[in-house]
């Protein structure tokens, strides 16, 4: 295992909540996060300083290996330093694998023991993705946590295709697992400059992933195998991908409380505030979703008091901020009534003002969540929150 | 005339060209000044915050009628207290007057003596626009500079052809402004409340508009036809619509020295920083132009090297900024190739940091062209400039 990419420890807890500090190479960052998605090398709509300034502070942000390795590539983000350097962001980034995004290319993928092929969706090339490909890139990226390369069943799936999935994961964790050791150790040798290996550094973190779609038993024995590989850190993937609400509730109550308790717990792919609050309260510590960026360019704001649509007719002479309990630079500046007409204008400000809101109504939320488990009230806390973002007044 | 609307006043000149001082009722506004484009009420791809800040620090901006009161109307700007704080921009504004984007509509339009009668791109309502309900709506904007209502002719227009156009455009001057003066009059009887009317206050500027296309004598009868009527200010229309570059330097050589000298001096729509240099030395004080925003849109960067096309493969591993004597966010922070990546991706964040750094551009060749003149160097700036500019290494 490596030992010496990150650290992690709980500093408060509450029932299962905890408050922990993730320590990189590059940022200290308070858990319970929520870890803004910059798919293609960007959160999109949005100016790194913005994700630096006080009212978002994100300290870690996603990378995507499947989108960055398709365009611009490995070799061109590996000729100009790694993913930090490329983008220009000396804060921490955690690469998924690439293995849900190739699984949500459906038919268009070939699945196989050893990896899967597929197409290219940038120039239709044939590309063959696998564990050891999935580190390799990973490396090249340069991120502090990188991923295990998984395979995802639908939400929905029988016992039988789980079961296949959850297997297939397992052994695909430890080539992820042997593969990213060897790159490790290589380090410097990996063709790169001692001036680009300072920023690429070897010294990266593995996450594994439990699997098992909705099925608690396969969900345990996948959490067992990946345990027994070893990881710095745990993720539950395949949520959030066709199954009930309560299915994903229960599973992340079933899985987290038996993760191990001195690794960060990471929910991938999830999700509303209110599912946010559910899991740390379940005992989850990291998160990542495109729902405040993506729904952002989409006219959706995210307020305490509920989402808003701001295509909505009601909007149109309103003079009120998207949310009045918001500090952020929008919600200080900006009408409702002018965020509206950016949007039906077509014009690109709407899209970074709503995802600037987004991502300060997200990260603000978890700020006040940690601030309320270290002070002990974040049960209610929680309940108080549920209950005004439903009171459909917004 | 409105005598309190703004001040202006040269503080330093150097041959033709000359630093002034612009005093609004919102901004200390330096010229020769570059005014940013904010046609639908926002410069697009950028947050207000980049243009107050001190690297780009943009005093005025334009706002267009016509579009403005296609989308979202006059009534909802006016219902949300004037441009300014609908758009949530404390600095000051300048809003044309609607007649360029009417002339833009081609056969799509009808002119009469009346007015121009066209159909709304949005809604493809039948609108009309003549020089009282330019005024009216421009009045509901509470735009610090108005623009009296033209008619522009095409830059290759016969004799005939353009002396009906500037004569027109003489007629609705005066039209312009009686109806202007009578709005200012009726100040805060509009129907607006008290603290509306601090805001969308009557006390506007109004500038009147030199046309005439390529024709010398048409040039000169305009200017004093405009001249006689009295405005605030007086800008050149009708350059940079098709007509020989020479053909528009010899026009503003023409016009501008002849131009009030206690006036500033607008010359619209144009141009490149090249244009702008070669105004400024005939001795125009004000400018607007898309440059800077579309072109950054379209993946083209200004540098002080010349302009350079971010799409251009030879820039895919390239470290270095798009202008290494550029200090602004974009060029400390971002490589060439990041940003080609960006704009082959389709991520929005290339169009916003592309208008960025154009902007900075603009803004700073202007900042230096004012320094240039105060200390008796613009001669010799301007011709440094522009042979670094067309040095071809960039």
């Amino acid at each position: 295992m490596s030992k010496t990419a990150i650290s992690w420890q709980v500093v408060a807890q509450e029932g299962k909540a905890r408050v922990g500090l993730l320590q990189t190479r590059r940022s200290l960052i308070e858990t319970p996060v929520f870890m803004p998605v910059g798919t293609a090398g960007t959160v999109k709509g949005t100016r790194f300083e913005a994700l630096e300034s006080p009212e978002l502070d994100a300290r870690i942000i996603l990378g995507n290996t499947y989108h960055l390795w398709l365009r611009p590539g490995a070799d061109v983000i590996r000729a100009c330093g790694g993913l930090h350097r490329f983008i220009g962001w000396e804060r921490a980034l955690l690469t998924d694998s690439g293995g849900f995004q190739v699984w949500s290319l459906g038919a268009l993928r070939k699945l196989r023991e050893e990896g899967v092929e597929f197409r290219s969706h940038v120039d239709g090339s044939a590309r063959f993705l696998s564990p050891e490909v999935s580190m390799e890139v990973q490396a090249a990226l340069g991120s502090e946590i990188a991923m295990a390369f998984d395979e995802c069943a639908p939400g929905k799936a029988t016992h039988e295709v789980a079961r296949a999935s959850m297997e297939l994961t397992a052994r695909w964790a430890a080539r992820s697992r042997a593969r990213f050791d060897e790159l490790q150790r290589e380090g410097a040798d990996m063709g790169r400059t001692p001036e680009q290996h300072t920023s690429v550094n070897g010294e990266q973190a593995l996450f594994g992933i439990v699997q098992g779609a909705a099925h608690a038993d396969l969900r345990l024995e996948s959490l067992a195998r990946t345990v027994e590989i070893g990881f710095d850190g745990y993720a539950i993937g395949g949520l959030s991908v066709g199954e009930e609400k309560s299915v994903m509730y229960d599973t992340i109550e079933l899985v987290a409380p038996q993760m191990p308790q001195g690794r960060p717990r990471y929910l991938m792919g999830v999700g509303t505030p209110e599912d946010l609050l559910a899991a740390v309260a379940r005992g989850v510590d990291m998160f990542d979703c495109v729902l405040p960026t993506r729904d952002g360019r989409n006219g959706r704001a995210y307020t305490s008091l509920g989402p808003i649509n701001i295509k909505n007719a009601r909007h149109t002479t309103d003079t009120r901020p998207l949310d009045e309990d918001c500090a952020c630079s929008v919600c200080r500046r900006h009408a409702r009534a002018y965020l509206r007409h950016l949007y039906n204008a077509g014009e690109m400000l709407a899209s970074i003002l709503l995802t600037h809101h987004n991502l300060a109504f997200f990260l603000d939320t978890m700020r006040r969540v940690r601030q309320a488990i270290r002070s002990g009230n974040f049960a209610r806390f929680q309940r108080e929150f549920v209950e005004r973002y439903n009171s459909g007044v917004g």
